[in-house]
């Protein structure tokens, strides 16, 4: 796929995330008005919102874009989402006879807040990455042998929709119970192991019904589109809390993801092949269009009083094990329902090589081996003060895709009210 | 407490699970009209957003009953809940000068069908019964000791909010995955390990500020009220599924609750005593005004061609071991944002003797030794046409204050769409 030609010509550059082709989701405000859906295109957004009160831009009768979400797009369905994308090819291509009008709407992102892109629904957090999977067996088992089921579930847990939030947030560190190896009992206060985890997340756009399973190829469908997530992770407090009902609190505190959801569409240039297989799935997982995809991603880190950020880690989307479509698949065929919104995190994506690894844990091999940094610093865990950010974007020929940067900064524990 | 008699003939039944003294919240319709919240008296149905509407009863400037939910009632917080409470029992006690006008919004429950009371807006499932615990490690892992962070976290996962449904709901049997014992590979199917789980349900009435932690005090003024919920599970996916990261499919294919939200009012007389604390509780779950109840707890079972339904278990939810308030606590310390209409479920509540257990596993012994009912039949795991009933009351001096039935009957498998 080559570059679609915009005439707007921040658009046309090889290094923007958002060409013509892109076209990604997002929820923005200008000067403290009111959030609203808006397109990003090369240095710009357009303010689709507004074309849809002028009447230029209309994809139903109802207005849709004019609320602080695009759920109510992704409930149009799969058709509505293509005649949004068609109208913005034509409005944005290259010679379209609308440009001087057109680019009344246009505010330089320079200028805009961004804000949540979606009324998450709930959150599901998964596992398909292998070597990040081996990797936390080796750390916390002695073995990188996967768990017995691996290789058939696309294994998952139900995460904490509240706190999911858009880059740009500040989180603060947790407190919880943590136990020190070899004591009797626990303490309570702030992690002491605070992390990131790189992942992709799959924004569902179209439910299901309460009851009733679904195809990998009606999966595939119902998927709107990709966002970048940070599923920050307190590793104290998960070791001590996580048997027998798995991560709960280690992960409630914050989970940030990029400001644009990227469309599915936008990213169909760039499927490739399944992993290999090493034993067959059951056939209710197979695909007939594989949902993996080929997008670079990264990880930098940058120290409260550092000059600039360090890239820890460089991986890609296509090292996952189970594609968002047969996680979705999975999800909801013992008749859960999935519903506009919902959150699918692809788990935590670790590449083979030791610069590839999608966790603090997993690069510094929990604390034993700490990173050090561009300016020196060394890192073991997230410190306060410490802004992590996640990048990515699919390189097309002349042209790549991109979601904006995923990036939280870690503020120090809140004391507890009442509590010296 | 006494009875509070009503000049409702039939809320002063010593039998009625409705007496003056509950009033508790639900969402009903009659004759396919559109649902919206009511209060039970008695046999009756009070229409308070009729009320509402005819001016008769306001908590606020708005309308909030007007709705098929609660939850805008929630959102006003712990001082409005009571000024309905006042209200209503202004209205409805024996001798109210407005009998005559408010009898006029009575309809009998036997002519109304009962809707969700309440928007759940994420929902976590706690693990708080010791002799639950206790028996799931004798069975799973031959041992019953206690997990070692069992006596310290209120252990807990986050289910799946979609798949909450109200009492007489019909659930499909689920599919997925699971492994024979001494297979290699696992198969795709209807779970052949259906289970109930009894437990008291929480709702969360009033929210947290993302990042900030809350006190045991806090927590419990955030708790709108209680509903009997039944966390149907499938063994055998959970079984398969549950390593590492805790109950998934397994438990998301339904979890039904009673239709009555019963306020945490109603509930006052029947605290109690904190269970015996084995070793010392960290400080931020320590409670001032203790947030356990006195609630008599049975289940029954009727399979599709029985005469009648056979109980077959009775316990109280005295029997957990952490507090719903605890539970809040723990939840959002970690800076996890609560929201009004969070839904937290107990955990499987069993009581000592062999008759108090919570689920079929326990009852049956994983299949071990079934059950046998009153008809004599006998029962492992719950089979497609099975109607499973619970059912709870704290019993008052004179007067009881209940739930109504939590019911839910299983339906044959439904098969793939596309699939033989």
């Amino acid at each position: 796929m080559k570059l679609m030609r915009s005439w707007m010509q921040s658009a046309n550059d090889p290094e923007t995330e958002f060409p013509l082709n892109n076209l990604p989701y997002g929820v923005f405000s200008v000067d403290g008005d009111e959030p609203r859906c808006g397109i990003a295109i090369g240095d710009m957004v357009l303010d689709v919102a507004a074309m849809e009160a002028a009447g230029l831009l209309r994809i139903t009768d109802d207005f849709v874009l004019d609320v602080p979400f695009w759920n109510e797009v992704m409930e149009l369905g799969p058709e509505a989402w293509k005649r949004l994308r068609v109208l913005l090819l034509g409005f944005l291509g290259e010679g379209a006879e609308s440009q001087e009008q057109v680019a009344k709407y246009m505010i330089p992102q320079a200028r805009v807040r961004m804000h949540m892109p979606l009324l998450v629904a709930e959150y599901t957090d998964f596992y398909a990455g292998m070597q990040h999977a081996k990797n936390m067996g080796s750390i916390l088992r002695g073995s990188p042998d996967l768990p017995a089921n691996w290789l058939h579930i696309p294994i998952g847990y139900n995460g904490r929709a509240s706190s999911v939030v858009v880059s740009g947030t500040d989180i603060h560190r947790p407190l919880g119970q943590t136990r020190v190896a070899g004591a009797d009992a626990p303490r309570f206060g702030p992690t002491e192991r605070l992390d990131f985890e790189l992942e992709v997340g799959a924004i569902v756009g179209t439910g299901s019904v309460l009851g009733q399973p679904i195809t990998t190829a009606q999966a595939d469908k119902m998927i709107f589109g990709f966002v970048l997530l940070n599923d920050w992770s307190a590793r104290d407090i998960q070791a001590w809390e996580y048997q027998p009902l798995g991560p709960f609190q280690g992960k409630a505190f914050g989970t940030t993801i990029s400001p644009w959801i990227v469309p599915k569409a936008a990213l169909e240039p760039f499927r490739c092949a399944e992993p290999v297989r090493e034993v067959p799935l059951l056939p209710y997982l197979h695909e007939k269009t594989q949902g993996f995809y080929n997008v670079a991603l990264e990880v930098q880190i940058q120290p409260a009083d550092a000059p600039r950020a360090s890239t820890i880690a460089r991986t890609n989307y296509n090292q996952v094990y189970f594609s968002a479509a047969q996680q979705l698949t999975h999800h909801a065929v013992c008749g859960c329902e999935m519903n506009p919104g919902d959150l699918l995190g692809s788990g935590t994506i670790s590449g083979p090589a030791r610069d590839a690894f999608g966790s603090l844990m997993e690069l510094s091999w929990a604390g034993e081996e700490p990173m050090t940094l561009d300016t020196g610093e060394t890192r073991s865990f997230v410190e306060d003060g410490d802004t992590l950010t996640l990048r990515g974007h699919a390189q097309g020929d002349g042209y790549r895709v991109g979601f904006g940067p995923c990036s939280g900064r870690i503020l120090p524990a809140l004391h507890m009210p009442g509590w010296a």
